[in-house]
């Protein structure tokens, strides 16, 4: 009877996971454009996004402080709105406080269309303009929109290759999952990470292109090229690991599914519990209150900003563009201050590669703990912070020279984030690194770590980038 | 290669499986009671729970209306709070609406302690008071404890066997989950649902008993014995499933594993993906109120209640217990008006059994969506609602006759809600019922929903119980 169970659902589709590696292996195509030249001319076209004063972006119309609560919201109660926030905290130094919070209730579609040429999986992703980007232009989903894109809320053209999601029957769908975005910035954000397989021709409009895996990881290597809906969303594939050989990587053997197979440091009933147990210890309590009424933040001209140094404040910037669907807009974005850095220690554990997750309480999470990456960090932070404040591992990852495994730069979502860039950082453990991890960390296969990115709201934002940049080794 | 992954982590632990099944196929024990007698007694003691006045409730010390917003609390700011919630949706028939809400934030410990007799998994239940059971006394988990239970808030003795629960190294964790509560009565509720194998002596205490899962599912026959949440608990242990076969529900053969196979209508990607849908289609806006600034809603003397005729009100009650922590004392409590129906169809496809659930959308939820019976009801709508208004497959199911698996009258929890019971109903369609299901429902396998309850908020407390039902037929 045991021998039957072994042909049990699987918690990761295992045909899937060897068509996902078959195009991570894939570095050329004849469906694709030369991606450098591509991506350059792309770049090249005229967009602009420059700050403004509040005033400039409340007045005639378009954008306003609420009467009553000083929330920044657009006039068509739509898009998004700046709130206030206030936490209370059972654990931790900071106990309690107040800060401005983005808020958007409806889910938007982070939607990627894939189709197999010469046997092999290709993804449409689009050279995509957002006013906060670094670079302003990076590669996208095929699609990214809110209901307010699909319903024409701003007059606006509709999402191009929108009906690919929103009607099934054009497809088969190979993943489809909602998940959370920056807890620290998103108060309950959630978006719908969704991969649509269509066998049907595709037209590729202008500024969209067929990329393979294998094309995509190479960009992952350069700074602020694959935004971060796209590494979302792709992420939320089933791919099979690296194998933890450092020469090895690159050879499609046996050993590449080694993570996919069980037997971690913990079983998967462990790692659940451990999650539960962390939910249960620590309590947020937060409450949406009057952006006018934050302790410790004040507005000037240009921004809202925290009477300390703080992380983050809020400025408006009004934008020119040929590309989208609205060619001038005005809107607000959260401007953090400096860089952040999200380091993952990985390890080889019985021939396992396993990651050093933390249980990250922020109070934006539907349910107040995810799975966040070993340390996140601003890293404006660090001179102020005392050694022994700093997170556990922040001075181990920042110290990290032979074991690197990946170091790059990428951006978050330019469309909410003016210039938010992530130091991803994926170190190895030595030797000497402890094996035992304190309460708040768990060593986790990538397999594991798989199986629970099926479903929403076990990894973080930076957690899911990061496993997408370790498969991408 | 794909051979080695047949070996995949399962997604549910199959040796404790089977060791579920063989525990549920074991009706007699000689650790056991006579579990009548001892039932008998336990419910000859003496409990009294009356109905008190609003003022009565709140005067002199205890609970209070909060002076700015009416909300009900308790005068230590902790257990639970009664609010005032408002609801936006943009569908149905009420698209806004106002209503009380019970409010409870901290995650309560609902633990089971299991331990193997003669070889064969026991499960430590305890016959327990709660002013608004129905029978008063019900067996319960071994511990049901808040945090207030194990900080000692209201001062009386700490929850009997809650260190099992607080100090993991006493056994090992069989399952360990948040799942939700009742969410159209709670506001976002969620209790760790958390069974400990131990393996040295338990003593066990007055009040406490050992029973194998086939014992208990025995008594789940009964009207208003087996708690709402000892069956929330057990209902997240896997266990095979029963052959459809209606005669060979009790012999453990092969067919006994039918469900926990693969290969039900859909697959796991194409119900995860339908989830997604639901909950991207369905938005409510959500916002708790002052309790006093309810729409439709007023206070007498002795409740706080709809202007019409409404589902339920909220009353207060005078306790006097000998067996529980604290003697006596008085708290609120939300009345239903009458029996809820929780009905489930369920069907032989493939030779697996499916059963037939509804994405059921409710303001306490915390993703909106979550996983319903076919059919839930409060029978006290009926005669208002139109034929037309009414839910979807309930006349079917009132009118079921020869299909019917299970038909018992079970109780929600009486710690919370005065007398209210649901009559659980499991009906078997019959050929004439149609194949296709509305979009808003889903035949999903009972081997499908068993890897779904390993995880938070997919499945309802309704649903729980009723697949804790059916794998007990």
């Amino acid at each position: 009877m045991p021998a039957r169970l072994n042909q049990l659902d699987p918690s990761v589709p295992v045909d899937l996971a060897v068509r996902v590696t078959a195009s991570a292996r894939t570095t050329a195509s004849r469906v694709s454009p030369d991606i450098d030249d591509w991506l350059r001319e792309k770049r090249s076209q005229p967009f602009e996004s420059s700050i403004i004063t509040l005033t400039e972006l409340t007045e005639p119309t378009g954008w306003r402080f609420a009467p009553d609560t000083g929330n920044l919201e657009h006039h068509s109660g739509r898009f998004f709105t700046v709130e206030g926030m206030h936490v209370r905290a059972n654990h931790g130094h900071t106990r309690e406080w107040w800060q401005p919070i983005l808020v958007q209730r409806d889910i938007a579609i982070l939607g990627i269309i894939a189709k197999e040429f010469d046997g092999v999986l290709h993804f449409l992703l689009q050279a995509k303009m957002e006013p906060g980007n670094a670079d302003m232009v990076q590669l996208s989903p095929t699609v990214q929109a809110t209901s307010s894109n699909y319903t024409q809320v701003h007059r606006g053209r509709r999402a191009h290759y929108v009906e690919y999601f929103t009607e099934p029957e054009r497809g088969r769908v190979l993943v489809d999952v909602l998940q959370s975005e920056q807890g620290a910035w998103f108060h309950l954000k959630r978006n719908r990470n969704i991969v649509v397989e269509v066998t049907d021709h595709v037209p590729v409009r202008d500024d969209f292109c067929w990329l393979t895996l294998g094309q995509i990881r190479r960009l992952l290597q350069r700074r602020n090229v694959i935004n971060m809906d796209a590494r979302s969303v792709l992420g939320c594939l089933p791919i099979a690991a690296p194998a933890s050989e450092p020469d090895g990587g690159d050879e499609f053997d046996g050993t590449l599914w080694h993570s996919l197979e069980p037997g971690g440091v913990h079983t998967m009933t462990e790692i659940l519990s451990w999650f539960t147990g962390r939910k249960s210890d620590y309590q947020l309590s937060v409450r949406l209150v009057p952006l006018n009424t934050l302790v410790g933040w004040r507005r000037d001209a240009e921004r809202i900003l925290p009477e300390g140094r703080g992380n983050f404040s809020i400025v408006g910037v009004r934008v020119n563009a040929r590309t989208r669907e609205v060619h001038s807009w005005k809107q607000p974005l959260l401007a953090p201050h400096g860089l952040a850095l999200a380091g993952l220690v990985v390890r080889r554990i019985g021939g396992m590669l396993h990651a050093l997750v933390r249980a990250e309480v922020l109070p934006g999470y539907r349910d107040t703990v995810e799975l966040g990456p070993t340390v996140r960090f601003m890293m404006n932070d660090y001179a102020d912070t005392p050694a022994d404040r700093r997170p556990e591992f922040l001075d181990h990852m920042l110290a990290a020279r032979e074991g690197v495994r990946y170091d790059v730069v990428l951006s978050e979502e330019g469309g909410r984030f003016r210039h938010a860039e992530t130091r991803y950082l994926i170190v190895e453990a030595d030797d000497d690194f402890p094996m035992q991890a304190p309460p708040d960390f768990m060593w986790i296969t990538v397999g594991q770590l798989l199986v629970l990115q099926r479903h929403s709201y076990y990894l973080s934002i930076e957690t899911r980038t990061l496993l997408f940049c370790l498969n991408s080794l």
